[in-house]
C-alpha cells in the first residue's frame, strides 16, 4: 500500500444496500465483500435524493439538492455548479467517465455565456466536467456518446436498435418478449453475459485504465445496473428463486387512510401497482438479485486486473450507489421517498495509504453523505481542503483513524415529485411538491409541503413501519426535528462567490479601504 | 398618456421613506410628491436586505438574497444570475446605467467560462447586465467607469482626487476638513451645488436621454445620495436646523440586557457609537435632510426636462431606494437590521398607460418588494410574464386597477452580518450570522442564527419599540411566524434550469419517451 495515485469511483444504479452480503444481504457478493475487507464499510451512508438525477448531481457537486438545484431527473445541472471533474481539472488532472451520469446539459447556460456546445469547454461543461470515455445512461438505447451499440453489432447483434432487440429482449419459447414487462423477469436476456451492459462497461474501464500506462488517473465507473429493465443474462437470470428473496416488509399503515398522502399517491404509480402484488415482487426479485451478483462478478474481474497490474497499491476505490429500491417492500416499487431501502446506500472506501491500515476491514457507523465524495477525492489527490461551496466533508480522517473533530449527527435528503403522477393525484402544482428528510441517530423526520410530516422512531422501529407523523404526544419531537430542517435550510452554501474564510479575513476592515463610517 | 415606451428607474441610496413629504416627512419634496400625484404611492414597500449590495442585487435580479447569493456588500453577483439588463437584452433592448449599482464582478465566473473581461459579453456580465453610461458607486473616489473626476477637473476642481479634495471636503474657517467626520456635517461642501454628485448624475442622465432622440430607452438612474458622507453643498447644507429634525425614537429595551444580542453588538459599531449620542444625530440630520431636498430638486429638473420633451407621456417612472437609515433612532446609525427605518422604503410608480389613469394619486397599502421591479419593467415593456427564476411579481395589475389574484400577505428581508464587527463582538464565525425577517400585516418576526428571535406587534406597537422575541405567552405567534419563514425558505426558486410550467407540461409522460416503468 502507498499514497493515493489513482481514484476509481464505482457507482451502481439502484443498488439496494441490504442485498450485498457484506451488508447482511442474501446475494453473495464476494468481490464487493473483498473491498470491504480491505477498506471501511460505512453503515449509515445516505444519498441526498432517492432518485438518480438529483442524487448524482449531489455526488458530483458535493452539494445538497437545494443548493445545486437539479431537483429531479432531466433537470439540467446549471453550468455555474462546478463538479468533481471541474475541481480535479483545477489541480491539473481530469476525471474520466465510463458509464452513467444522468447529467443533463445546461444549454441555456452555454448560450448565455456564448460557449459553443462543441468547443472543448462546451463539451466538458455539457458533460458535467467529466471526460467521457464512454457515456451510457442506460434505460434507453445507447446514444452516440457510447460505443455500446456498435460494439454489440460487431458481435453479431444485428438491427437498428440492438438494445431493444437483444439486451432487454428475452425469448419466451419462440416468441421475443420485452424486458420492460415485469412478467418476463424470469427469462434470460437475449444478450450473452459477456456482452451485457455490465460486462461492456467493465471492459471499457479496464481498457481505459490500461491505456493510461504509467500516468495517474481518476475514473468514474458508473454501472447502469441493477436498475430496470429487470432482465439478467444467463446464468444470472436463474441464480436465485422466489424462495431466496426473503421477507417482504409491510407496515400497518401501508395503503390505509392513516398512511401519509404522498405515500398513498405514489401507490398509484405503475411500478407500485405492480410491485404491490407479492407475486410480482417474488417474480422480479430473483432477476434483480442476479443483476447484483453480476455486478459483483465484474467488480471482481476489475479488481483482479488492477491487482495484476499493481494498481491496488495506489488506487483509492469507492463503491456506492445513487439510491436503492423498494422491490415490493411496503407494497412499493422503484425508488424516491425516504425509506432506508432507497436513501441508505452501500458505501465502501478502500484507501491504499498506509495511514489507513489501522481501519481496514472496519465498519464505521458514522453518518456519511453523497456530498462527501467530492471533498474526499480532492483530499486524496492532494487538492487540499474542499472548495467552499462544497457542503460535504472529506472522509479521509475517518479512513485514516484521525479525529475529524465533531462529526455530523444528522443526514439530509430531498425529493421534488413535481414530475410524477403523484402530483396529479394530489392536485398540486409543480413547485409545491417538495419533501425534505432529516435523519438523526434516533429519528427520521420528513417535512412535506402542504401535508403533515412523517416521523419514524428508529430506536424502536428500525424498519420504519409505523409513521408517527400525526401521532399524539410527539409534538415536541416533531418541532425539534422541523427546527433542525429549518436551520439546515437557512445555512446552505448559497453565497457561492465568496467564502467564509475570505470574509473572516476582511471583517470590519472598511477603514483600511478608505471608508470611514460614522466617525465624529 | 400612452403606452409605455421608456422606463426610468430611479434609485436613491439610503433614502429614508419617512423623510419625504408625500410619506408624511419633514423634508418638503414637491417634485417627488408630484410623481406621487401622477402615480401610485406604495405604503408598504420593503427591500430584501437593509444594505446596498444584497438589496440592489434583489432589485436587479428579481430574486431574494438567499436565492441570488450576494449576501452583503462586495460579494460578487454570480454571472449565472441573470439581471434586469439581461432580461431586457433578451427582448432586443438594453438597460442603460447612470450612477450606482454596487455590482461586484464575478471574475472567477468569467474565468470558468473563458469569457474575456474586456469582450462585449465580459463587459456586460461584469456590469451586471447594464450598459454603463456612467457608473459611479459613491463613497469612494470615482473610478474610470465614471466621467465625474475629469468633469470636476474641467470645472476647476484641481487635484489628483477631486472627490476627497472638494466634493466631500468642507472649509471650516481657513482649514479644509473632511466630510467623513460627522462633526463637519453642518458645513457646506467645497463643491458647488451644480457640480455635486447628484447634479452631475442628473446631467448625465438628461444628456443620455436626449441623445436617444426618437429611440425608446430604459435607464437606471441611481443616485449615490443621501448616503454618507453627510455633507451637502450650499444652500442645502443650511436648509434645515436641529430643531427641524423631529423626534428621535428610543425603545425601552435599547442598549439594555433585554435587547437582542445582535442589536447590542451593532451598538459597538462606530456609526452607532456616534449616532447613539443625540447631539450627533441632531447635528447630522440637517445635512441628510438637505441632501434629500437636493435629490428632490434634481428629480424636479429631470421631470421638467422630460415633460418639455414630451417624454412624460410614454415613460414609466419608478422611484425608490435601496434601503433607509436609522439617523440616531433607537440609538443606532446607518442601516442593516430589520426596523422600518431601514427596510421599508419609498416606492412610487408612474405608469403612463391610460389603463393606469384610475389609480393616479392613489396610495396602495399592499405589500411590495424589491423583487417586483424586474417583473414590472419586463411586463411594461411587453416582455410578458416574468422569467421563472424571478421571485417577484409585476405591479402593473395594481397600477392598472386590475384584480391580480391573491396578493402576497408578507414580505421578507435578510441580513448576513458576517462582514461586520458585530460578528467579532458576538464571537461567531462567518456563515453563522444570518438573520431573516418576515413581516405580515400584524407582525414583524426576525429569526437569527444562534440567538432568540425578534418579534414586534405592529398593531399595538407600530414603531417597533418593544421586542417580544422572548416575551412569555407569545410562543404560538413565534412558532407560526417561524414556520412561515421555513416554508418560504423551502420554496425558493432554486431549480433555475427548468420552470414549473415546463414540468407541468411533461409530468408523468415517461412512456411517451419510450420508458416503461413497472408494467406487468
Amino acid at each position: 500500500m502507498s499514497a493515493v495515485r489513482n481514484v476509481l469511483f464505482i457507482m451502481c444504479d439502484q443498488l439496494r444496500r441490504d442485498h450485498l452480503s457484506c451488508y447482511g444481504g442474501r446475494v453473495p457478493t464476494p468481490h464487493i465483500d473483498a473491498l470491504a475487507a480491505r477498506g471501511v464499510v460505512f453503515d449509515h451512508a445516505y444519498v441526498q435524493s432517492g432518485v438518480c438525477g438529483p442524487s448524482r448531481m449531489s455526488y458530483y457537486t458535493g452539494r445538497y439538492v437545494t443548493s445545486h438545484g437539479a431537483t429531479w431527473n432531466r433537470v439540467p445541472l446549471s453550468i455555474a455548479e462546478p463538479t468533481l471533474g471541474d475541481y480535479v481539472h483545477e489541480i491539473g488532472r481530469s476525471v474520466a467517465l465510463a458509464g452513467k451520469t444522468h447529467v443533463m446539459p445546461d444549454d441555456d447556460g452555454l448560450a448565455r455565456f456564448g460557449i459553443a456546445p462543441d468547443s472543448p469547454r462546451g463539451v466538458r461543461l455539457r458533460a458535467g466536467g467529466f471526460v467521457e470515455v464512454d457515456r451510457y445512461d442506460g434505460h434507453l438505447p445507447p446514444g452516440p456518446e457510447s460505443g455500446y451499440a456498435d460494439w454489440l453489432r460487431a458481435r453479431g447483434y444485428a438491427g437498428a436498435d440492438p438494445w431493444h432487440e437483444h439486451v432487454i429482449a428475452a425469448a419466451d419459447g419462440g416468441r421475443v418478449v420485452s424486458g420492460w414487462q415485469l412478467r418476463n423477469a424470469h427469462l434470460p436476456a437475449c444478450v450473452a453475459e459477456a456482452h451485457s451492459e455490465t460486462a461492456y462497461m467493465t471492459d471499457v474501464a479496464l481498457d481505459w485504465i490500461r491505456a493510461q500506462r504509467d500516468a495517474p488517473w481518476v475514473l468514474h465507473l458508473s454501472y447502469v445496473k441493477p436498475h430496470w429493465p429487470y432482465l439478467a443474462p444467463a446464468p444470472y437470470h436463474a441464480m436465485f428463486r422466489g424462495a431466496d428473496t426473503g421477507p417482504i416488509v409491510h407496515g400497518p399503515q401501508d395503503g390505509t387512510a392513516d398512511e401519509h398522502p404522498v405515500m398513498r399517491a405514489y401507490r398509484r404509480h405503475d411500478e407500485c401497482q405492480s410491485f404491490g402484488r407479492e407475486d410480482v415482487a417474488r417474480h422480479v426479485r430473483p432477476a434483480y438479485m442476479g443483476l447484483v451478483a453480476q455486478v459483483d462478478a465484474h467488480v471482481g474481474r476489475l479488481m483482479a486486473a488492477l491487482e495484476a497490474d499493481g494498481r491496488l497499491r495506489d488506487t483509492l476505490v469507492m463503491f456506492t450507489a445513487d439510491h436503492g429500491e423498494f422491490l415490493g417492500d411496503r407494497g412499493l416499487g422503484e425508488k424516491e421517498l425516504f425509506h432506508d431501502e432507497v436513501v441508505r446506500v452501500p458505501f465502501i472506501v478502500v484507501d491504499p495509504d498506509e495511514r489507513a491500515d489501522a481501519t481496514r476491514g472496519r465498519r464505521d457507523a458514522r453518518f456519511v453523505e453523497a456530498v462527501d465524495v467530492v471533498p474526499t477525492i480532492l483530499a486524496a489527490l492532494g487538492g487540499g481542503e474542499a472548495p467552499y461551496r462544497c457542503e460535504g466533508r472529506s472522509l479521509l480522517p475517518l479512513l485514516r483513524g484521525e479525529a475529524p473533530g465533531a462529526w455530523r449527527d444528522a443526514v439530509y435528503s430531498e425529493l421534488d415529485y413535481s414530475f410524477r403522477r403523484a402530483r396529479l393525484v394530489l392536485g398540486r402544482r409543480a413547485g409545491e411538491c417538495r419533501g425534505t428528510m432529516v435523519r438523526t441517530a434516533e429519528w427520521k423526520y420528513v417535512a412535506w409541503q402542504g401535508f403533515r410530516p412523517q416521523l419514524f422512531d428508529l430506536a424502536r422501529d428500525p424498519l420504519e413501519l409505523r409513521d408517527l407523523g400525526a401521532a399524539p404526544g410527539m409534538d415536541r419531537v416533531r418541532a425539534d426535528l422541523h427546527a433542525r430542517l429549518c436551520d439546515w435550510l437557512a445555512t446552505r452554501r448559497n453565497r457561492t462567490t465568496m467564502s467564509d474564510a475570505a470574509i473572516e479575513a476582511r471583517t470590519d476592515l472598511h477603514r483600511r479601504f478608505g471608508i470611514h463610517i460614522g466617525i465624529w
